[in-house]
């Protein structure tokens, strides 16, 4: 329904007026995501606390009105990106960490605290919050919950999802809902919070979150490995987990994407003649860190890598990174649009889907540098482009689709850290069956009747 | 609706005439679980494949009969007892491991495996399944899944939840439904994978599931503490887990249990006169195993153990654990029945946690051993009784009622691994917030409409 000024009174009434935005200019801000996708909303809601939440979803569900939540807008997937005749709901304010408890290791945050923040804010404490998204920057944990996020650290400390112990959530209806509990078991009827965790704003707007800690490991180490051919890399990865290692991070950069970096930020020095470089790091305690580098450094040697260094300190380990941490940026740099692919396979599959990405590059003209987080099976082939020019975008569509139906085939899943969203939900059909999609359909029409809750969002259009 | 002879025969023709029990004596066998509660089913159906599950879903559906889902009837809530006017599912013959797959690291099975059953399989590919119910040797992978099932090792290595990758499930509506992966990561869409973990078979019945394995690790080291003080006790896990090390189990036994260990069971040569015992179990690389086992010795001798004892091997190991082990069999000389509560505090409110119990027992003049894994805050306090006594039903009820109530106002939960079912579901509103139940209530309507899946079960009667 639209946005009637009566309505808007009422938002100005719970919320102050400086915190209801109409301002085309203003709304112009709130348009966008990390994507392409954008959609000017017809109001913007500034939020300080839960309950004014609540009063905004109820008068919301009474009038029909749409909301998209939104938190660092620092999306991959256009999750947050309003639809037409939407409000936009910014939580990015709410942004206090409420408590952080070192004996029972767990901090209480509001949704709009930014990734980066609550590191830091632990770290005095010995403590350590594993999921590391690359927008870690910027990105809010009420965003990274709502999507799941990942990060390189996935591999040995899981995604969010494993570090959300409880959750405050307003309901379409405004009623606040609290789910799970302060301690690490928890079997209470059924598993709400992970109902919510990557449920992408479609169930409720998350208002508070709490996260289990662990201990700060004392000591980290990295290892460089250069190697011929993308399949050694993948075959060396797969070898350090069957032997029992599990590196922090394995970060693959494919030749097209040691390329890239390298065009744009030349004092960086890549291995481009390389097919793949990897980046592996291990953490634990020193006698650990030693012990699994060694054995890092070995495998990568058995498995064929033509050279392999490990970095003697913290900034040589920086160096070594430098080339991985300028692929976001260089990217940028070449085309004006990229579309980022977040398939994951099963580990064995990776040389195979490795293969298939450079086939379907040459199929379709495309540049379309591979990198990602590989031991988990979560690769980011991103396809370079141009949306002004109409020929190469059909052809970014058909790669796009491509991919998805390879990594599919190969036991693989559609998205793995960056969620469905905008961009990838036609795609959702050839990864779910015809059952699961109802049965979450239901699921969504059960908890948000009037389907207020970003909707368009993560299911394909009926 | 009550079971006609029609319907028998539609059920007959699906599974054969063999596989279709109404006999009485028949019936009986099928009343129980590990509980007190007991009701005969109307009768019971023998399931194969997943197909037959399908298909008698679908008659009962439609014609409206109740269902209760059963693997190996050994659980502590009720969760497998029928309901009056209902059939129980035996899907115990659904035994098969379809695949352990040693390169990526996961098994498929289907849901009547029998938890011991999969651990040894896996075992000869160098591979590990960690979650270990006190019921392993009986209890079923598909029953684990519908109640979370916990044990010992969940304190390193999670519970059930944790290793479940990918479902089969059937609906109530006789549709079967995939959810999940083979892959590590996955946010594609809700995650119904961890919505039917732990719904205790009142949202679908799983016959198929899809388990991620961890590589075996080569050592593992006991050290028993044993304490004056139960507080000093608690204590020693709590410094342990602040000092970054993670044992693999962390049990506890307190001197009632102690004793009722040792009169049942003569030979074992308990310490009764100690306030509690602590039995620490490390595991990892035979380095890491030394390092760990030195640290939890001398973290017990800190806190204030009085003996601390490491075993030199296997054997030895035993010896120290056939304490723990015979309580189960002790408790069931002792008195005809027990109540097993189930309850988790945040760590720091152990100590607490335990001096109310006995506080509670001493208030209720009951019999009332505490153990259980106490590192990750779930507890057993185990309340002995006799079913015969109305006097003392009268006194196990107000304990009971107290202890949940104590746990929660210590920031805990009702159930940590036990699950809900019949016995624990008039407590769940002192657990969870109205809102939460409601939308609980919502998702089982909108998945099971004419509640038909395990009714009665998991959910106060409205």
């Amino acid at each position: 329904m639209p946005l009637t000024p009566a309505v808007l009174r009422e938002f100005e009434r719970i919320l102050g007026r400086a915190r209801v935005l109409t301002a085309p200019e203003e709304l112009t801000v709130y348009a966008y995501d990390a994507t392409w996708a954008h959609q000017r909303p017809d109001a913007v809601l500034t939020f300080q606390e839960t309950a004014e939440v609540a009063q905004v979803l109820a008068v919301c569900h009474r009038e029909r009105i749409a909301v998209v939540p939104r938190g660092g807008a620092t999306g991959l997937a256009g999750g947050a990106v309003p639809s037409a005749g939407s409000i936009s709901l910014n939580l990015a304010p709410m942004n206090k960490i409420l408590e952080i408890n070192p004996r029972d290791m767990y901090a209480v945050v509001q949704p709009g605290v930014v990734n980066a923040d609550l590191q830091r804010a632990v770290e005095p404490h010995g403590l350590f919050y594993p999921p590391d998204p690359a927008s870690w920057l910027m990105s809010t944990i009420g965003g990274n919950v709502a999507m799941n996020a990942g990060g390189p650290r996935a591999l040995k400390y899981g995604v969010t999802a494993a570090y959300v112990m409880a959750l405050e959530v307003v309901l379409a209806s405004g009623e606040v809902m609290r789910t799970g509990s302060r301690t690490l078991k928890n079997v209470t009827g059924y598993n709400l919070t992970q109902l919510i965790v990557g449920s992408e704003g479609t169930l409720g707007v998350i208002t508070e979150i709490t996260l289990r800690l662990l201990r700060k490991p004392p000591a980290q180490g990295t290892v460089m490995a250069v190697f011929d051919q993308l399949e050694a890399a993948a075959e060396c990865v797969v070898e350090l987990l069957q032997a029992g290692v599990t590196p922090l991070t394995t970060e693959l950069m494919d030749r097209t994407t040691l390329q890239v970096a390298q065009a744009a930020f030349p004092h960086l020095a890549l291995p481009i003649e390389a097919a793949a470089v990897l980046l592996i790091d291990v953490d634990g305690d020193e006698a650990a860190v030693e012990r699994e580098a060694a054995r890092v450094a070995e495998v990568a040697s058995r498995t064929g890598a033509r050279a392999v260094q490990r970095a003697a300190d913290a900034a040589e380990a920086a160096t070594l990174w430098a080339g991985r941490r300028a692929v976001g940026g260089a990217l940028t740099r070449l085309k004006p649009n990229y579309y980022a692919e977040d398939i994951v396979v099963p580990r064995s599959a990776i040389p195979e889907m490795a293969r298939r990405v450079r086939q379907i590059a040459e199929q379709y003209n495309l540049l379309l540098p591979l990198f990602g987080h590989i031991g988990d099976g979560n690769l980011h082939p991103t396809i370079m482009c141009d949306r002004r020019n109409a020929d190469e975008m059909r052809r970014v569509e058909a790669a796009a689709e491509a991919i998805v139906e390879s990594a599919i085939e190969l036991g693989g899943v559609l998205t793995g850290e960056h969620g469905v969203g905008l961009l990838k939900r036609d795609y959702l059909p050839l990864d779910l069956n015809p059952v699961e999609i109802a049965s979450m359909r239901r699921i969504k029409q059960a908890l948000d009747p009037h389907n207020i809750l970003n909707p368009g969002k993560l299911f394909p259009p009926e």
